[in-house]
């Protein structure tokens, strides 16, 4: 109760600050990759000496569907006489030669096999080879659903002795212990790490997001960064030099300053997932925002490093100072012709909406895109360097990628898609919220609209009866520059209401100005990862009588 | 019946052929303006000087719809006692003032109050003010349509006298008589202005669409243009000085050779007509075509004219050396920004596939605007310029733009869209065609994707059963560079039919590198003149059994 209280005080929800005692395990139930469905935040679960009973207790401490699958499976292992080992016996076991042993809890597992075919690749499960799951699985949910612990299950070749049960590394790691405040109002998809929207009635209630509403979307831990020592390193030409940029280096080069919306791929995934189960967080209407950024502008910075554009094919890769328990960076990359173009007006940001970023959205430095997927929008900035492929990262190739509908987890050859850069053009309905209850007479409809690759929005039209009939929107905001419309438009309808009409089906579509419009329904477009959800937007309600 | 000979061994169709007397009304039913429906190619009726037995004997002559309307029409007007006009007494009012009369036929009309309703605006009818009607209905079809010759039939005053009826300079008056021959196979929608399409079977036979069968869209007729001496007018900036370049000159600039798709903003017209009646030619879905394109870079020949980049928005516009019997030539203009974008790649070209250009793809300049509607690649280009505002010609400002499908011709606002650059992606399905019986076992669905901006096609799905499965097609074609794929990929699909299906309901529909898609269905993006036809292209085929 005295930790809840403090966690409170603190403004974070209390199930971040649960730190583990060596006799306590804690499954962290939280995404660190959009690859995921969302969890409840966090489950605690105590492990004691008594293992069957331990378990039974457990599950019944818990009561959730993932934990009680667990629980049955451990019941039904432990009905068998385990093999005991020590600690050493597993730490002797991480080569393909010797075999390639974890320990998960107080059970031990022979993973050679597995390695192969984990989904995260072979290197990442390979970090845990010959010691416990628990530091990784803390950082990657996924590992925290049920048909996770069944794989692992058929893997068991016995226990760790009673000694040996509680990893000690894990006796004060909590990686997201040090994340920073945040709003209330943001709809939380997921804590650790943070992912959040702002509620659609707040979303376009200002043509500027509010910072502290501004949709948040991290993959790891948020970093802590010392203004003072942060240097940002802009790797050299092959027989260049490098560069290492101060704040206050960064500030030399001429400030520039746009608005720009930034939109998750994920945004609108909950409607994906209503057609059939995707993985990803359950991003709403909310994962857009608009901010006006200010900093130096990336080609400015990469000219003074010596690069310049070349005849074939280069890409500018940035890697981040977030990384999970490992090591591993966050990590992205842009062409460098969209890098090298003033155009384009690729900004290394330190201001957002004229004061310094804050820590969930990239301070001291992040890239910002204008009209590109956020994922490449590389927060807490810490590399640049100019290479001839695509960024290594797992979120540039493994992940934000589209695909066919018919392309499942069992066929899906990620090499065979391009990462997502432009986005297409999206809208979405932010008032009345479904399933709402309107007055008869005249109905107000309010939403927002923007396209990727700098494309204005020219038009929104909305329907009342389900897309039978249109009417156009009033645009809002502010007039869009030709080819350089980062920010999105603000829209509004006011419309009668038909008498005696019981229920609205109100939908809105948007065209932009290359004239590309979204397609009517989400199936067609439906996607394993739920990303690029851009069908028309619908929102069904009732007229009070 | 030598006419008809004549005619026949010019390759030309013989009603392009017929002449004038002054015994002969000839109404042109040929579309100069893609606004309007296509009519068969063009009717003939006599008029003689027995008004009512006369236009009884037309009508039972044509027994067309048209002109059945005309002639009830005409008709009912001369059971009424006429009065009788002098040209002279026509020919004096021709302004406001005194009130303004046309001719047609033997028929005078008072159209004062319908100059304003003109719906090709009032300044084009004025044109013909004091005069007959016909030299200006030749040129534009949309005249020979039933409805129109109701509306006019309501301004009606009276008749000329006999010695008065056929205008004389419509004796030898035939725009057309110079155009060029043509390819056979080409599918004519329009004969004048020459308005044609390959069929799709031979469409997609080839990645460079052999020129003969590369889609026509011409407005006007067919200059004839004597390559010696041809100039180019560049007009220099304010205070600069106007370049006069020969072909000569032309040559002397870096020859720069792009591959590029052309589109018509019409392509696919006839799904959209099926919909709900729209103006304009009856495209099928072979208004699109591929060809090598080789001259200077438009953003070179600028700079050599003293222009540069400026901060106010500009645009660059074009005129060609077609035009009408007013001598308005055809124009149109694109954003300067993207004229002298050298990545743009827009050429003032003077080859195609290899060779000079062919007449009607504008022998012996055009300008070919990578990635934008067809309607900017003037052809037999005249004249370039630089401007604050768009070109005020009909087609930047009247025509090619896109509206919601709540917009009708009596509420349509030109002013409130912009004009079409960029397209939408796209593509179709050439094999099978629609009816086709297809074998059982396996079958071949072939087709083009393509979209506007430079971006490049990643992949087409293709439905067999109306869009409820899909998989992706092969792409063909050649590799695209990114941010300049100008040219189409041709795809193919070789998948089993289902055993005992009996009819397939093929769909594709295409993604480009900003994951725009195609809409699923038409209604929700018809527009009155039946542009930006893109939604998924369906086929429908039975499986013999």
């Amino acid at each position: 109760m005295l930790l809840l209280h403090r966690a409170m005080v603190l403004g974070l929800r209390p199930t971040c600050r649960l730190r583990l005692t060596s006799s306590r395990l804690c499954i962290r139930a939280c995404s660190t990759d959009d690859s995921f469905q969302p969890q409840h935040p966090s489950l605690t679960s105590s492990g004691n000496n008594s293992s069957t009973r331990g378990w039974g207790l457990m599950g019944t401490l818990l009561g959730l569907g993932a934990v009680l699958a667990y629980r049955d499976r451990c019941c039904r292992a432990a009905q068998e006489s385990p093999h005991i080992y020590t600690r050493e016996d597993v730490s002797s076991h991480r080569s393909p030669e010797t075999g390639i042993w974890v320990t998960f809890g107080h059970e031990v597992f022979d993973v050679t096999e597995f390695v192969d075919l984990h989904p995260g690749g072979p290197s990442k499960l390979m970090l845990a080879a010959g010691g416990p799951l628990e530091p990784f699985w803390a950082l990657y949910a996924v590992h925290s659903q049920s048909h996770v612990h069944e794989i692992l299950a058929q893997y068991k070749i016995g226990e760790l002795r009673p000694e040996d049960k509680a990893p000690s590394m894990l006796e004060t790691f909590d990686p997201y212990a040090d994340d920073p405040q945040r709003h209330p109002a943001l709809q939380v998809n997921s804590q650790c790490p943070f992912n959040a929207e702002p509620p659609p009635e707040l979303l376009t209630e200002n043509y500027i997001t509010p910072t502290p509403i501004f949709f948040t979307r991290n993959h790891l831990p948020v970093p802590n960064l010392d203004p003072d020592t942060y240097r940002l390193h802009v790797a050299g030409p092959p027989g260049g030099q490098s560069l290492s940029l101060s704040l206050d280096d960064l500030y030399q080069f001429p400030k520039h300053e746009i608005t720009v919306t930034l939109q998750c791929a994920g945004n609108r995934r909950s409607e994906m997932n209503q057609v059939k189960t995707v993985k990803g967080l359950e991003w709403r209407t909310g994962a857009i925002s608009t901010a006006r950024w200010a900093g130096a502008r990336l080609c400015d910075v990469l000219a003074q490093a010596g690069h310049h554009l070349c005849e074939t094919e280069a890409h500018v890769c940035f890697e981040g100072l977030d990384s999970d328990s490992t090591g591993t960076a966050y990590g992205a990359s842009i062409p460098l012709t969209r890098a090298m173009d003033p155009e384009a007006e690729v900004l290394l940001a330190y201001e957002m909406n004229g004061e310094p970023l804050p820590r969930d959205h990239g301070f001291p430095v992040r890239v910002v895109v204008p009209g590109v997927v956020g994922a490449r929008h590389v927060k807490w900035l810490g590399k640049i360097s100019v290479e001839s492929e695509e960024s290594h990262s797992h979120w540039q190739r493994r992940d934000y990628k589209g695909f066919s509908p018919s392309v499942d987890w069992d066929t899906v050859d990620f090499d065979s898609a391009p990462s997502i850069q432009e986005l297409p053009v999206q809208s979405a309905i932010t008032e009345p919220r479904d399933g709402e209850m309107v007055e008869p007479g005249e109905v107000t409809v309010k939403g927002y609209a923007w396209s990727g690759g700098g494309r204005a929005v020219i038009r929104v039209d909305v329907s009342l009866d389900g897309g039978l009939t249109w009417q156009a929107a009033e645009l809002d905001g502010e007039e869009q520059r030709p080819r350089k419309a980062w920010a999105w438009r603000l829209w509004q309808l006011q419309a009668p209401v038909p008498p005696g009409q019981k229920e609205l089906d109100i939908v809105c579509k948007a065209v932009d100005d290359s004239y590309n419009v979204q397609p009517d329904t989400v199936a067609p477009i439906w996607n394993l990862r739920g990303v690029l959800s851009n069908a028309w937007h619908r929102v069904h309600v009732r007229v009070t009588s």
